[in-house]
């Protein structure tokens, strides 16, 4: 029975536990319906609260609107908290050029985020399944992911969890007849990715032809890349702990120590480093990876290689220095890097932000540090320049102002806007970094969690 | 140039030295003349000698004999060594029950390597290129292979290297044209193997649509994956001399001390245990490791799980030991086992062979046991059953003589004749165990390495 497969697999893979309440994400698809009457059935046996969110997408007007009213009607027929709201993906799209999927996928989960702080929801569940993950896999090779693309998607990524990832589409598909749910609409037709749509609807069916079992396959060869890819990462971080030193914008790391070191494991350590510099791996390929371990053997104090993003790695008695050069600056365009706490991340302007756990509020000045209270944040915390629509409640003011507004205030040009880093949790705006906290999270004389958060501009 | 960077890789990859006597496999195809041409070239800068072998598989008639007049042609016009096997393919595939493309892999490789021992040529050079190694990985993925699976081609096996692991075929097909070079045949169409043909006809140039350098990504991703999986499976060995121990038949593994490890290298750790039990990993696949996983957990002392091939593991008092169980003896077909130096493999019979260093000959009784001279070993050593038309030079006889008559002449039933193991290295067969040594392994007072090599029936 497909409930006990999906019970069993929320039980080996910790995604919820007694008394918890969820958000479901529910588009009035086969597989978001069926998540959601999966998740109804459990729901008194675990005590769980089941909410229904829908996203209207403001896309295909009134078909649209028509998904919503479907999963309305099926909230209403079995009693669930149902919340809608209507997104503007078109001019949200437009106003922050990006991609329509792109656009869609960022309002979603704001939606879904805010839901689920006004309901003190603790997950949001998400019906993707094992040809979702399979068709991911295959995007990724194609694309020229490494292992950590190869991983695919995970049952559980911070508040996120998949039920379904141990389903195949056409058992949802079985279950919606047998329970007939008439979902609304075929979601696979829907996507607003085209490479997307033809690897689901062309390139996994001509595989099938090959393997009518190429789904498991792919998802199995996944689940074993993604265990070894994790096991190296924690090695990595091993030999990062013993033999490399964070200071401000630089990372030190003792070449000597690691030149007889395996290659994939010297590899993920590139990769981790890369990452604790500019919070992601973007535009850092095979290639950039192979030419750091070259770098490692053939370079001579003062050589330099120079990496995307401004990156780049200086030899120097005996070490490599990972540093964030100061020449050339580049203003990139948008940017969402995560930040870790106790860490520093380099922005691409070369500004500094550092966020760093303290035993108390020490005196500070200006509007270049704040401190916030550690047990408000949500999720976890990135820095990112600003979207259309951005709002936050400035510190010292009641009610919500944009975000726009706030900058206009402050005579801040419009040309530099777009480079003022906000510090945000999956909540909202923490703070507009040396301009303006938000109200939410400041401290007063119970906090018991304090932060400390600064921007230094090189 | 296409020359240099194929001189690049086989130095960084360590392929041949200086002065190195090669065999180059060549059919006549744009690969392996490409190859040929290649490697003629650089014949003089690295003072190796070239060998052409050419194996003629006898399935295409008349065009089979133009392709081997066209690489004799080419070896007289450069005035290289030229050596042509016509292979009797179809009838070694029918006597050995074989796919064609099988058969003619094993008969390849034996024409290889004799001309290899013949020569004192210490490689042989396959055409293998990147189209191949994205092939071979798309074939893998889609059948469900492990990491080691999608590891793929190494530029480096045994006696086997691949100087072309480092191009395209587009850019072989470009220096054959350049070089005037006229290729017999497109290799690609030759190809015994359906669903390769396919995947490389149809598969790759569809994924070519979704990315012009999808065979780069794919490679890319092999490469990857390939070094992660070696780390773990270094990572694995380390754990197994730690916490397991080895007796006659069995493996015995500390439970407690691996409990605590990460999935992915409790995963390799089982795999390797299996290998070490039974030669290779055949029949064993993910729901099998993750079965053994389960067990360790789970099981009580007594508590049995049964694998395929006769592997069981049984929980006993904080250890699980792996063994080849007793009882329902299921004669298998066709097998054939690596076997490591100081090592027991226990065959599907659940007989037992055992190799390894001594420092001197002992007093052995009987036609189970005995001494071979462990320097003049090539390659690794393997244990299989009889193939169609396998010879050696039986100790104390002149000359050779076929397997099959030594079994007429030592009254073995017919019956039994596909179960008796033999040992085999790549020059050919070292000791059919329990019946006949081969005259070249054998020691004498010259000999410096002694290696003992039993057989026990249970």
């Amino acid at each position: 029975m497909m409930i006990e497969k999906v019970e069993k697999f929320c039980l080996n893979n910790n995604l919820f536990k007694v008394n918890d309440c969820l958000i479901i994400a529910c588009s009035g698809g086969p597989d978001s319906i069926a998540l959601a009457d999966i998740m109804r059935r459990l729901q008194n046996k675990y005590n769980l609260k089941i909410i229904i969110a829908h996203a209207e997408h403001g896309i295909r007007q009134e078909s649209s609107l028509m998904d919503a009213q479907y999963v309305k009607e099926y909230c209403i027929k079995y009693d669930l908290p149902f919340y809608l709201e209507h997104l503007k993906v078109p001019s949200f799209a437009r106003e922050n050029k990006l991609s329509m999927e792109t656009a869609a996928r960022v309002l979603r989960y704001r939606f879904l985020r805010k839901i689920k702080e006004q309901t003190g929801a603790v997950k949001i569940a998400t019906a993707h399944h094992l040809n979702d993950q399979a068709e991911t896999f295959l995007q990724h090779l194609i694309r020229g992911a490494g292992s950590e693309g190869l991983s695919g998607i995970k049952p559980v990524n911070g508040d996120i969890i998949r039920p379904f990832l141990c389903l195949y589409r056409r058992e949802i598909e079985t279950y919606c007849e047998q329970y007939d749910l008439k979902p609304r609409l075929d979601e696979t037709n829907l996507s607003l990715d085209y490479e997307r749509n033809k690897i689901r609807l062309e390139l996994l069916p001509e595989l099938e032809r090959y393997n009518i079992n190429v789904v498991k396959s792919i998802c199995n060869s996944a689940k074993i890349i993604a265990e070894q890819n994790d096991y190296i990462n924690c090695c990595a971080q091993k030999l990062y702990d013993e033999n490399c030193k964070q200071e401000k914008n630089t990372i030190v790391l003792k070449s000597e120590a690691i030149k007889k070191e395996h290659i994939a494991l010297k590899s993920a350590l590139y990769r981790l480093i890369i990452k604790k510099m500019q919070g992601n791996l973007e535009n850092i390929g095979f290639k950039h990876i192979d030419k750091i371990d070259k770098f490692l053997y053939n370079g001579h104090t003062g050589s330099i290689l120079q990496l995307p993003h401004n990156l780049r790695i200086e030899q120097s008695y005996g070490n490599l220095i990972f540093q964030k050069s100061c020449e050339d600056i580049v203003l990139l365009g948008n940017y969402n890097f995560k930040i870790e706490m106790n860490s520093t991340i380099v922005l691409p302007d070369n500004s500094i932000i550092e966020m760093k756990q303290v035993d108390k509020p020490f005196k500070i000045k200006g509007n270049n540090e704040c401190f916030i209270d550690g047990d408000k944040l949500t999720g976890t915390v990135h820095v990112r320049n600003r979207l259309a629509g951005d709002k936050m409640m400035p510190k010292g003011l009641n009610g919500t102002k944009k975000v726009k507004d706030i900058f206009i205030d402050r005579k801040i040009p419009a040309k530099l806007r777009d480079t003022v880093p906000l510090v945000c949790d999956e909540r909202g705006i923490i703070w507009i970094a040396g301009v303006q906290q938000d109200s939410y999270y400041t401290i007063d004389e119970n906090s018991k969690s304090i932060v400390y958060l600064s921007l230094k501009k090189l």
